[in-house]
């Protein structure tokens, strides 16, 4: 399926419309399209063609939506890196995926240092270095073929390596269209950007502008205040978030009110506390709460807004275009029997960069199996009880236990590792430890923890070690992390 | 491209939104899935299957809406004639699109009887018959492939004959997706539907409405006061019409003003008189002006609301999807100059049925060569000069000379027949003809009109008949259609 470059057909049709707004500053479609044919007359200069796999590490910034808009027009496939990343794990989805650039702002000079001591990937760029580049022909593609991948974006799993989950042109319009004919959509929306640009939660934002021919709000971090100051004063309508940012926007406005033209907060990243949900109803706040995942490229299940106060805590239907349906047992399972998620949709992700068997495992006659665990009410309406595979979600980021656990197994006197979440007060979730040394030999927390410093980005560092005899295991040796929990009492006495 | 099928999802996301307020009745999406299961168990006793075709002479009425939904969910081709035809013409249609059945309204049983004895379909019932059949099995698709046609309808062209144009899923998808980027979407919008389900322009409503979740207002034929009356009281926020009917509806409204809530006149079927856009901007009326065909699966070109003003006169731009250049001397044209107007988009037709010649003709590499006149001016907005193939508007409907040539050729003393278009002040256009009668021969006006009533429309029917001695041609003995008119004083004389 073939469609017009996007964002040259939404600069043909609206170019005075107001496409960012970062700070005071505005920048129309027109002028958006000028910078990125800039940008890509610069970077035609590199040797780069259609296809090409370049890494990114961006902050949420105006150059970094001139550069993400570049790349889909130059047909180049992103690599968009988690910022919060450590330089080997960088490296390592850089090398996984072939990358053969990487690009980065000046912010992360010091990771791209040590980066280029680890990595074979000679070819760096900052965003400055580029802006002095000499402009080459501009080359914009003009039509994107639905098929041609867009982004890889790592996620992790069961196993320990991260896998590059591949979206096309076609998942993101996809994402988007079946957006809008929940949502609805009016010429005056303002989407307010404050997840980071390299998550398909705040990518898709990015996506649907260009769609929609709508503005939005970029801001570079989370700010509570500065969240609630653009809500009040820059006539956002719509909002994504996670539960943890909400709770603090919550708190930040105190006894005040958001205005009505705030129509939509889209609350998403795992299962939403109830009393925040219900926080936001008495104070007027229209919460959709959603469910989706980057191989999803975003939401697929969204709570529609006449359902907002009947069916509090669900995360509601799967959009038009998708489908979904629980499975136990290899089977359907009936109303509110809890089961795996299963979904399907020309957004969901046609597989996972190189890894033909994870894709395979995951990816059955186009439905994705998703490892989350939810049921569906006699209504039809989806109640997600567990994330999938153990998934440890911590302000808004995704932990894959077992990433850490395979790190923790690589110092030299861990036997074995376990890794579970428990309850915070401010992330909702952060990842602990349990580990069994090899017998005879010690190391202390502090140790482990200087290690996984070496590894892992700080979100995924345990915030507490134990050191056990015996990791709980089933029949046939697999970990069971969910009894991780109950080792605690024990574990502080051994200690 | 696989979807879930639309209206069961639908009525999975919004069960208790309207679906249809015919007269006083309101219908829900729950509603009219329902209605569609139980005459889809009915039609299951017929022997129909996927991919049959079955021809449909329907009103406007809520039994029609259940109907195209029923064929669409078991994946039957809808073969809609134009109930303004003859039999003659519609069993030409019938047997030239392989249809097994023909079901039709009750109201045109007349036509219908008339059919069976000149065509070899067999297989005919009513609606009401339809009601009487025991109930089968009921198997709505789960899902459908947007590849799979969905509708033929009939449109002439240059040559005497009708070709069907066939519309996918996809297609009507896709011309219900640019639509809504362009017009916007709110979960109260009410589209009003007076045009045809048999045209494009009134089917393409009920597609929108069960994939946005809006409500249409159906009403059996054009009234300007019953329109009126529910712009006034039931909230609609879109109508489509084309010039004459606007005219009667402002005509109709004198010295009072539409309420705030219509917020898109959707205009249609051919350009467009200025004075009528002009009334309209006095009135403050949003008009939307439009460009479209059956081959495109209705708008393909729209203003968008912020070049009402500015760009009066002009179609506006190529929705999101589609894309659009005009051709000259097989050049790409530069801005003002007028050429042929040729577009491309995923809402475009595949082809004419059974006509692989014909389709090649005007389908290449994905562009539809339209056969109309326009140019675009320096920013990009469509002007739309002059109907394809010398085409006559009547109050909406198409009309080709070259069928109607055909027919009058057939009377056994005519040796020649041109046709072309008046103005006239209630349709736009009306037809007219030229007659060049064999020598020695004579044959008087009322003759050839009581001949055309047999085999054309009456909106086909010339409304007067010239008797030449010469048709004007060109070089290569080409009708020359617009010199037709220069004839007529003579003509007159020669009386």
């Amino acid at each position: 399926m073939i469609l017009p470059n996007w964002l040259t057909k939404r600069a043909e049709l609206s170019p005075n419309r107001i496409a960012i707004i970062e700070d005071e500053k505005e920048y129309t479609f027109a002028q958006l399209l000028n910078d990125v044919e800039i940008l890509s007359g610069r970077l035609s200069t590199l040797g780069l063609k259609k296809g090409d796999h370049v890494a990114l590490a961006l902050r949420n910034t105006y150059d970094s939506v001139v550069m993400i808009h570049a790349m889909q027009s130059l047909g180049i496939v992103m690599v968009l890196l988690n910022t919060r990343l450590t330089a080997r794990e960088m490296a390592w989805q850089m090398e996984d995926s072939n990358s053969k650039f990487f690009i980065y702002d000046e912010l992360f000079a010091d990771k791209a240092q040590q980066l280029e001591t680890i990595s074979s990937i000679i070819n760096t760029l900052t965003l400055t270095e580029l802006k002095t580049l000499p402009s080459g022909s501009i080359n914009l593609l003009s039509e994107f073929d639905l098929n041609d991948i867009h982004t890889i974006i790592y996620t992790s799993g069961t196993t320990g390596n991260p896998k590059g989950v591949m979206l096309t042109n076609g998942n993101h319009w996809w994402s988007a269209t079946g957006s809008v004919l929940n949502l609805g959509l009016d010429v005056q929306d303002r989407w307010l950007a404050c997840l980071p640009l390299f998550h398909v939660s705040g990518l898709s934002i990015l996506m649907r502008s260009v769609i929609y021919g709508i503005s939005i709000v970029l801001h570079e971090g989370f700010e509570p205040k500065k969240v609630n100051l653009a809500i009040e004063k820059q006539n956002v309508t719509i909002i994504s978030v996670v539960s943890v940012m909400l709770q603090r926007m919550i708190d930040e406005l105190g006894e005040d009110q958001y205005p009505s033209s705030l129509r939509c907060v889209l609350l998403g990243g795992g299962p939403a506390p109830k009393p925040l949900l219900e926080e936001c109803m008495d104070k007027d706040i229209p919460v959709f709460q959603t469910y989706g995942m980057t191989e999803t490229a975003s939401q697929i299940v969204t709570l529609a807004p006449e359902y907002m106060l009947t069916k509090l805590g669900s995360a509601g239907k799967p959009l038009f275009p998708s489908q979904l349906r629980i499975e136990k047992d290899s089977k359907e399972a009936d109303a509110n029997a809890i089961g795996e998620i299963v979904v399907k949709g020309p957004n969901v992700t046609s597989g996972y960069y190189q890894r033909v068997d994870k894709t395979k495992e995951v990816l059955k006659d186009g439905w994705l199996y998703t490892g989350d665990l939810g049921y569906l009410d006699q209504d039809g309406f989806l109640f997600v009880v567990d994330r999938r595979n153990d998934l440890i979600i911590s302000g808004g980021e995704n932990i894959y236990p077992a990433e850490i656990e395979s790190v923790l197994m690589g110092y030299p006197t861990v036997k074995e590792a376990g890794v579970t979440g428990i309850s915070h007060e401010k992330w909702g979730q952060v990842p602990i430890a349990f580990v069994v040394l090899e017998s005879g030999h010690l190391a202390s927390e502090q140790e482990l923890k200087d290690f996984c410093e070496q590894h892992l980005a700080r979100y995924k560092i345990p915030q507490r070690f134990y050191m056990i005899d015996e990791l709980p295991r089933n029949a046939s040796n697999k970990l069971l992390r969910r009894k991780l929990l109950e080792l605690i009492p024990n574990a502080i006495q051994e200690q």
